[in-house]
């Protein structure tokens, strides 16, 4: 087993090209086993395990750096950089992340998690390097779908203009995590297809195999492959170039000796180089690369029994059918939103805009000035990414756009980068924002149908799943319901189903806080009595959430106790939801001590 | 006078070429005449005037929507659409806003301010149109500069993929706000400098001179124009073809009768173009064409003695000379940020990247993870573009990237889309984000020395300008200093230099809060005193904001009692800066108000 053997980058290169390939076949098991174990990303990361076998043999590891853009295609390289054995406890609680990490090892040039942002940073690098006189090498790995993201753009257009070293590698496989969109795939596609990939494929199949890639022999290549490549390259590719970045491709991505030779060239260039190399998304296993849209994201031992995306998906396309101006926009999530079954039923009124969160927003916002009744159905995440548009294009003309706010919370083993908790936060400061959350999957399709006629920006945010079923009474405006009747001294403000779980069965009056912002008054002013505890449960950051609009709507005018639970100022790492609601005292233990505790100071003042 | 006798874009279209041109001079003369007084855009206005003009007489507004990218190009479509006389008003509380603004006309599509929108919102308003079975047409007018913006790209790839039908106007002036940068300026220099270009202007001007645009002529000309169309264009323009998205150009903008030719073409296409039209930024006024920059924003009446921005260049400038690691980022905005003094003294450690704050930001990540200390000079508003990458790539990994944060709080005649009040609340609810406030430009200056060897994420929030000259103590993480001695029952507890300013003089002591984040804990301790008075004053949401924290902060065990005061919740118009901070209480008047209703309340409870 050549797997047991490479135990850092230099052990990698005392291999010869027969055995890079042998091992690259170990290590496309290895993470099939582990990730049918763990859960993880697997149809990207067996697509990406040649040319990152190539990367490793041909840069060093941790002077040179390796951007990997979101980083979930990184696990051959967590396993040739000194993570084999560790690999095992992929995306577990203090196990590896399932992204690239900083403060996981030193060969992990960044921190990734999010799409589009490995040329910025590549950048950085690069220029820092230049800036304090250093001569590492850095290559920003990339894909196709990440290419549709804003950012890529932005920071294209900087690196042509500065002329800066670095590598760019575009890992094309025509998927973002669901089927590619855009005029750029397209025109990627038509790149991919054009004869000069498919004459190089073959030439270098057949010109060059078989020849290990050491010692002498090794310069004989490298020669060889120098003046072939300067017969051939680079082709011209109209895009990159305009942009002033050099292009060369495209490339077979899984010719492990041919993306060497190339790496080699590239390095010693002196300008900005981008890198072609057509993958197979799933390389390796039959079903993946079949199927690589299920096979992206790969789920570990449990799945909860309902998905708020399933009813996502369902009462969209029942509000499509009763309502032509019902548009559904999803920013290259369809799948994992649940938008699918929306745009199989309604193919022209349900956008997938790539990963571009700023337009999706924006383009909702137009949508709605012209009369549609847009919903952006979008990870709290990712949603983020849109924060400007949120104020500038929705909030400020407060134009009627629903976000289905999906992901929102403690996300679990997607780690630290992909964490829900600042949505409460950015979304409530908001002027004109309403905020929403449904406590079980009736009352989401309940909220979705009452927004229909809802004029003014409504976000509705929920996480992944939910477990209990609960009776829904009508949705009104403002108000909040109870949902668990207990002791008329502690209630229990719970926002969204995971709080109401967490809740229930406590004693306490246990309360549906089904609108977020804004705050239903009446009921706050109800239970605002000398003697009464109430307890504020929130699945998202405490600084600027739902238990501070509480505590700062009650002021000076406060007579209950106020205590309020939720995630203290510090980032979530890679915990399961309990693990993190736990670290954060958000359990039904805490909530019952916090009772005791009150129930103890009033009879001692009694 | 034709300015008299436009007061709708049906007169408009009474007119004939030749009065066109003459209409244009006087819109021209009459927008120099009231930014010479209210302050506004200048330049990029007067290059505007001549293809606005050839927009209003080729469509029907409001049936038809016109979106202006910024929107600080849209004065001359003001005065065409009913507002010539409100006009005297721009930028006055009450009166027309700098932008362009639904609330404001029904000619106004859509409300603007932020750059790289128009595409996006432009595509949501055409798709929403084919949705409800409408037929109007579609035009977004955006500069070169805001094509650096990567949403402008998002938007590009969905238009050029969905073939939907709207018009583009590529105003290209060479400029952002300031010189532009970047490889597709370049590319889009290369474009205008062509032969074509130069050929095709000659060709109209000689060629179809003096015909007047009306009646039986019209057909004339237009079946002309259609030939010539047909055999001209469209030139190649690869970049824009790859998006999919026909581009015709380039073209004079200031030839209004060719504008309105081209425009009558592409008003019958059944897909996406993009009309490239060369302007003159400044065009008119010899001052304006020869420094656009300088003409870029006028300023009204009163000019503060001390402007925050002047003491940025010079520190960074002092901070560069004394280590070589200091590199300071701009988006766009070298001027408006103090940074030309940098870029002067060194410009290879100056990096101006476009309308690209999301780039810059992680751009920032980078070069602190590559060992480089950034600063990165940015509009608070600007900065929510760039929120995710705070998160994401700034805060979670914990790195040195210092973000000096202009134009915070109110901004007076800029409007509601430029205010800077959502900063205190985004930037204070991400974990390992340091937050603080200059009382003056001394203290701006030792903050910046300081955050030299800060080692984590750091913002510097300030206004625009500042009055008051202070005692500068040094700054020490996470302290207070007492900025007036006052009543020992009575604190005001002011961020910055307008809110000390506004709180000298009260009687209470007034304490500079030089940290917003994180709090001075102890201080706040020692004055949690029953029948104390503490009162938080701050230029940004009440909503998740400084008070809140300090509310949050003390819970259960507050004594004192608590006044906040800060910005409701609701979006702020183009009130003056004293005009937005009087609506929302923070007038001396009030502070002494609320000290006053504490005074007699003690009393009472004695």
């Amino acid at each position: 087993m050549y797997l047991e053997r490479v135990n850092s980058p230099a052990d990698l290169k005392k291999l010869d090209m027969r055995e890079l390939e042998l091992y690259a076949g170990e290590v496309r098991e290895y993470i099939i086993k582990v990730v049918s174990k763990n859960g993880g990303h697997l149809s990207s990361n067996l697509g990406a395990v040649d040319f990152t076998i190539a990367l490793h043999y041909v840069f060093d590891c941790p002077e040179d750096k390796i951007v990997f853009d979101v980083g979930h295609q990184s696990y051959a390289h967590k396993i040739i950089t000194g993570r084999r054995d560790a690999f095992e406890t992929l995306r577990t609680p203090d196990g590896l992340t399932g992204f690239e990490n900083m403060r996981e090892s030193e060969c992990d040039a960044f921190s990734t998690g999010h799409s589009s942002t490995s040329l910025s940073v590549g950048l950085g690098l690069a220029r820092a390097r230049d800036l304090t006189g250093g001569h590492y090498n850095v290559v920003s790995v990339i894909g196709d779908g990440a290419l549709t993201g804003g950012m890529a753009y932005e920071a294209l257009n900087d690196i042509g203009a500065s002329g800066t070293r670095m590598i760019i590698i575009l890992n094309d496989n025509n998927m973002s995590i669901s089927k590619n969109v855009g005029a750029i795939s397209a025109y990627l596609g038509r790149l991919r297809l054009s004869r000069r990939y498919k004459a190089l494929k073959t030439t270098f199949k057949t010109g060059i195999d078989g020849v290990p890639l050491v010692g002498p022999s090794l310069v004989k290549v490298v020669e060889r492959a120098k003046s072939f490549v300067k017969k051939q390259l680079p082709i011209t590719n109209k895009l990159f170039e305009q942009f002033g970045i050099k292009y060369y491709g495209a490339f077979d991505g899984h010719n492990i000796r041919e993306v060497v030779r190339m790496l080699m060239q590239l390095k010693t260039r002196n300008h900005p180089a981008i890198l072609h190399l057509v993958t197979n998304k799933g390389s390796g296993l039959y079903e993946a690369e079949k199927d690589p849209e299920k096979y992206h994201g790969v789920e570990g031992a449990h799945r909860a029994a309902h998905k708020y995306s399933d009813v996502v998906g369902c009462t969209l396309t029942e509000l499509a059918g009763n309502d032509k101006k019902v548009v559904a926009v999803s920013a290259a999530m369809l799948p994992g939103t649940g938008l699918t079954a929306m745009k199989e039923a309604f193919p022209d009124r349900c956008f997938d805009v790539g990963i571009a969160e700023q337009h999706a927003a924006a383009l909702c916002a137009g949508m709605a000035a012209g009369g549609a009744k847009p919903y952006f159905a979008v990870y709290s995440t990712f949603l983020q990414r849109a924060y400007d548009q949120l104020v500038h294009d929705v909030c400020l003309n407060k134009l009627p756009v629903r976000f289905l706010v999906d992901r929102a919370g403690a996300v679990g083993a997607d780690g630290a980068t992909h964490q829900g908790l600042f949505d409460i936060p950015y979304l409530s400061s908001l002027p004109n924002m309403t905020v929403v959350t449904p406590s079980c999957g009736e009352e989401l399709a309940a909220m979705m149908r009452w927004s229909l006629s809802f004029d003014g920006p409504l976000s509705i945010r929920y996480p992944k799943e939910y477990v209990t079923d609960r009776p829904v009474p009508p949705v009104e405006y403002g108000k909040w319901t109870v949902a668990e009747e207990g002791r008329r001294d502690v209630y229990i403000l719970a926002p969204g189903s995971r709080m109401l779980d967490l809740s229930c069965g406590s004693g306490a009056t246990v309360v549906n806080v089904r609108f977020i912002k804004p705050l239903d008054t009446a009921f706050l002013d109800e239970i605002n009595r000398e003697g009464n505890l109430v307890i504020t449960v929130e699945d998202g950051m405490l600084r600027g959430g739902f238990g501070e609009s509480v505590l700062a709507y009650y002021g000076e005018n406060k007579r209950c106790e106020l205590i309020r639970l939720g995630f203290a100022d510090k980032f979530c790492g890679n915990l399961s939801v309990e693990g993190a609601l736990a670290e954060n005292g958000l359990t039904s233990e805490n909530l019952e001590k916090i009772i005791a505790a009150h129930d103890k100071n009033s009879k001692i003042l009694e």
